[in-house]
């Protein structure tokens, strides 16, 4: 938790989302992380759902943080089912009830709102996308110059050698919308992938959430809990393994963002499946040959791709900050 | 070599192809093997080109044995070109001349060979494949019965862990048939996928193979040494890191045969991807988890995939096999 001058001026793209919360406080709470603006898409939740809670995490933490609603279906799959034995069918872990916190959207999509901050903002802005990509994918439509309006892209997204989350090879995000995900690898970006490769080596336990709200006695932390123990009811039933926890997913790639010394990368082109049984598959080029299967030319833009991560000292700074004196009174209009 | 009265019979289907001329000699040159036929396939070369190579390397070592010529186009992918460049327009390194040595395919395809023998002998034979995967899946199609008839499959075939070598994820025997693999892959046969993350870790230099013709001074073993001159040359210009030699790739796949205890395997649930960017992917179900992607139900049969090999001791038996005593006075008509 250095105080540099640059803090890092963030868009953050989320489906909030147990983890997404847990990403946004970790945001929130960090002191060079300046979270400008927040965009919002269907995934664990739809879209307007994902809405509702950026606006009402945002609150409660007593943040009044510009939300851009964002796209509500994939670009070309047919539209899955939110996943509500995973994150709520609020996406916040079913609360049993919500004060009142106030807020609306912007009236421009997420797609609209990426473009015209990094036009306002041409090589400042880091966007953090923790959801399906529709809308970077959109974005790029809208403005084929992101890419450089843009400082740096960081994804929690995809798999590499680590066994997927929807399929033997596609982790979650990606899988829920492939054609918007190979978009994104190959626009040609500062491009950084935290996936399941990383992911999966941290685990987070519910009674480190316990702690941290007993700590702050703070409405925000409290609802931040209550997500946890739903999400980690669901990682215990498939992973009986792990303890009563989840894994670090969202959070991660702000932990990349502010302390990319803590893993290790490998860079290489990325293609994402978007078709048939590998569908949402993220797929890295890692050897420097020719192939013959279209797709793979040697052209093609490399991702940064986290492949190993030190998971105590990554848990050791999510603690630290997210028990940081960062909560402020919750908004009520 | 020990010599159990147990003979493997094999019918080996094959796209000689120089690595499949190394398999050849070996399972001809074991005592535990009995090659009782031969069916050739499209892939390395023509399946005009691998049913006269199939005869020729058999009879210049004194064999008479049944050659059923297969397929010629994959079943549903558009039609490729040989790799003249890695295996020599003529499959066997551009041989300079060949000696006059007679024989003629069987009145019958591959498949109906198959099936045929597959009947005549019900749970005897082991069906050893190293090339594109079709004459087993249309020899599927003519008897859905044959996983029951056949004792056993083994594959020369895909990748898991390790990267492919037609495109970051693909092996090029499945890649090249990618449809006819998925068949084969889910036929629920007694089934062991030797794959790129075994045969990649064994290089076979080709000072070897010039021993072992200046120690048996037969055509047949300066025919495969002509051959592997030509295969290693292709292998040093990609990765000159390896020597002057090559892979061990088809050979491995006899290797497991008789001495399977030089494996570690993990099995699982394997898929390949037959279309976009992933074609010819093998992938893997590691993980006992339900998944929400088609295709990936428990249910599916499993594979036994080759996951570690010991090299060393790969290469001492094919060099002992090899240099034993197994060469007859090639056949002329």
């Amino acid at each position: 938790m250095s105080t540099s001058s640059a803090k890092h001026k963030v868009i953050f793209d989320t489906d909030p989302g147990v983890d997404d919360a847990m990403a946004l406080y970790f945001a929130l709470a960090h002191t060079d992380i300046d979270v400008i603006g927040i965009t919002t898409t269907f995934g664990n939740v739809t879209v307007e759902q994902a809405t509702t809670n950026a606006l009402y995490l945002t609150r409660i933490a007593g943040r009044a943080i510009p939300v851009a609603q964002g796209v509500n279906v994939p670009f070309a799959k047919a539209p899955g089912t939110p996943p509500d034995f995973i994150h709520g069918a609020d996406g916040l872990g079913n609360l049993p009830s919500r004060i009142e916190a106030g807020g609306q959207a912007e009236p421009l999509s997420a797609a609209e709102f990426i473009v015209k901050m990094a036009r306002q903002h041409p090589g400042e802005i880091t966007l953090v996308a923790v959801g399906p990509l529709g809308n970077l994918g959109l974005a790029l439509k809208l403005e084929p110059q992101l890419p450089k309006l843009l400082k740096q892209v960081v994804l929690m997204a995809g798999a590499v050698d680590e066994p997927g989350n929807v399929s033997p090879v596609a982790e979650a995000n990606v899988w829920n919308d492939p054609d918007a995900a190979d978009l994104v690898f190959t626009a040609g970006w500062d491009l950084t992938m935290v996936g399941l490769d990383v992911t999966h080596r941290v685990v987070l336990l519910s009674k480190f959430f316990e702690r941290l709200a007993q700590h702050h006695k703070h409405v925000a932390m409290d609802t931040l809990h209550h997500a946890v123990m739903f999400y980690s009811d669901f990682y215990s039933s498939i992973r009986p393994d792990m303890g009563h926890g989840c894994y670090g997913h969202d959070v991660l790639a702000f932990v990349w963002l502010v302390a990319p010394e803590l893993f290790k990368t490998q860079s290489g082109r990325v293609r994402v499946a978007t078709e048939g049984i590998a569908n949402g598959q993220t797929m890295m080029a890692k050897l420097a040959i020719p192939y013959p299967q279209a797709g793979w030319e040697a052209d093609k833009p490399e991702t940064r791709v986290c492949m190993e991560v030190d998971a105590a000292a990554c848990e050791k700074l999510i603690a630290e900050v997210l028990a940081s004196d960062w909560l402020l009174a919750p908004l009520s209009k």
